[in-house]
């Protein structure tokens, strides 16, 4: 068999689930890479924090707490709390101590002078995800919503949004702060010009796969990449698997639906990415020049999402084939 | 009854008992501040730590884990060991969840341009030890220790020597990197000149007595302050009561006895600072210009270590009415 290298677009806890089907589905000598939205990234007391490249690493490096998706196993709040004691600011971020020591670790390095590359490599020589794990970029590009809080419009960090207002204030608009000044991370645009496969991971297609689509020169990358482009809808039966894409759609004018994603990123062909769509069974999505796969998509457990992600290569050959 | 103002030069772990069993000593409206050695401070894993002050705050706070004598009641180590699983070096020095929360925020504030003296007084709002606490300087000023390592002689900071090598490695020299360009930190001159009573606690007298003093200007105030300033022997039978004052005697040609350390310390009238000296009841020290009381010093208990206290102000009292 020919080593294949699966180039993987993935946002934070269903991107992450995603890729570890995806890691057990491929061959022994095939390569993964995967190019990680940065979007959410933030700073807190300090520390340095980048939430979906640490869940792609804890969960592919047996760290994760996998009930809750996120943060680690065994966690405790220790520090957390004394930080509360001292009614330091912000509050609202679930800060574990295990976790920490990544952020204290991470926010060293960046200090030093290190990319974030350079530091996400270093931490994987503990973790050993089994895959090339890529941050989108080097440079801070930050999503804010804007909102109206009831005292007026503003600007607020996703997270912000995300975690302490639960995504219940209506998003009007998201901004990726600092993004014109970004570039794709190293190994970036080598991993799209050099993949056999690209997939675009049923993460969230407003803050996940559209931030990291958003750094200049990637769309166009994707774009014109050699390897077909499947992409797996995040929503099924007309609700996101998980998270809160419902929320972040209708901002951009998106149906919350298979077929509405799938016409948001927009056929190859039209100028958009995606040659095939893999949607939930029961599902379906009409859209010139799309192939259209059906398979379960819940990712209910390792067997199944190994499944998914069969049939997301299959859908792939097939997009070559055809091509 | 007047209010008396006590100021007490302290180090970690004797000076914060003391400095306890003082406050349960005074009167109700009396105020004591405590000038706290800084030349154990480290950074570690970009975070600044403040040992002494600290020990001093967390015991006068009510936080200090009271068996050891340093760190915090109830603590944990998830963090260190995580670093540890990083191979994040040094790992040799204990930094538990609930102090790292005051490490963080002490690191933020003083990234932001805050001085020692401000973050101290901030941390304070939380700890209310009941005293004014202030770090002897605001600048950097750090002991080394001369050793031979056996590959030869280098400086090492003082944390390293005293927590990784136990103080095993034979100091053959002191020395307090930056203190030429150190100032004392704000409120120390005046707590000085406006002292009732000053008292040495009976901490090291190399690396927490001698290091306050070394503070340009220090030494020169305490010697012309207007109070009795008398000191309390960290030597009991020939041995330190805590800690390892035997390890740093004999760099500076000092003996290890209660003696031995007044004469080191020096009689006011002979250039030094001491008005009177307290020794443990068996013990004697002959210094002329100096008068010697000798009570219980052994602060077993917080009933002995206020009778303690009440001896030394005694005993101020006592040089003050023969003066």
């Amino acid at each position: 068999m020919p080593v294949v290298h699966v180039v993987v677009l993935a946002g934070g806890v269903g991107g992450a689930r995603f890729l570890s089907g995806l890691r057990a589905a491929v061959g022994a000598n095939d390569r993964i890479t995967a190019i990680v939205n940065t979007g959410d990234d933030l700073t807190l007391h300090g520390l340095r924090i980048c939430p979906d490249l640490d869940t792609v690493m804890y969960t592919l490096g047996g760290g994760i707490d996998s009930e809750r998706g996120w943060g680690r196993i065994g966690e405790t709040w220790t520090v957390m709390a004394e930080l509360a004691a001292y009614d330091a600011e912000p509050d609202w971020f679930s800060l574990g101590d295990r976790d920490l020591a990544t952020h204290l670790i991470r926010t060293r390095m960046l200090d030093a002078g290190f990319s974030l590359s350079a530091v996400t490599a270093a931490l994987c020589t503990r973790w050993q995800p089994g895959i090339i794990l890529l941050p989108m970029s080097n440079q801070r590009v930050e999503t804010h919503v804007v909102v109206d809080t009831g005292d007026g419009v503003r600007a607020i960090h996703f997270q912000e949004w995300w975690v302490r207002h639960r995504a219940e204030l209506p998003a009007r608009e998201f901004v990726q702060v600092g993004v014109s000044d970004a570039q794709p991370a190293a190994g970036v645009l080598e991993a799209l010009t050099g993949a056999d496969v690209l997939l675009l991971a049923p993460s969230n297609p407003v803050v996940s796969i559209d931030t990291i689509l958003g750094v200049p020169g990637l769309r166009d990358a994707v774009h014109n990449c050699p390897a077909p482009v499947v992409g797996l809808s995040p929503i099924v039966g007309g609700a996101p698997v998980r998270g809160m894409a419902d929320k972040c759609l209708p901002a951009v004018g998106v149906p919350t639906s298979a077929e509405g994603v799938a016409r948001h990123y927009g056929a190859r062909h039209d100028g958009g990415v995606l040659d095939g769509w893999l949607v939930h069974s029961d599902d379906t999505a009409d859209v010139p020049g799309v192939r259209v796969n059906a398979v379960p998509l819940l990712m209910t457990d390792p067997a199944a999402t190994a499944a998914m992600a069969t049939a997301a290569l299959t859908l792939a050959e097939e997009c070559r084939r055809s091509a």
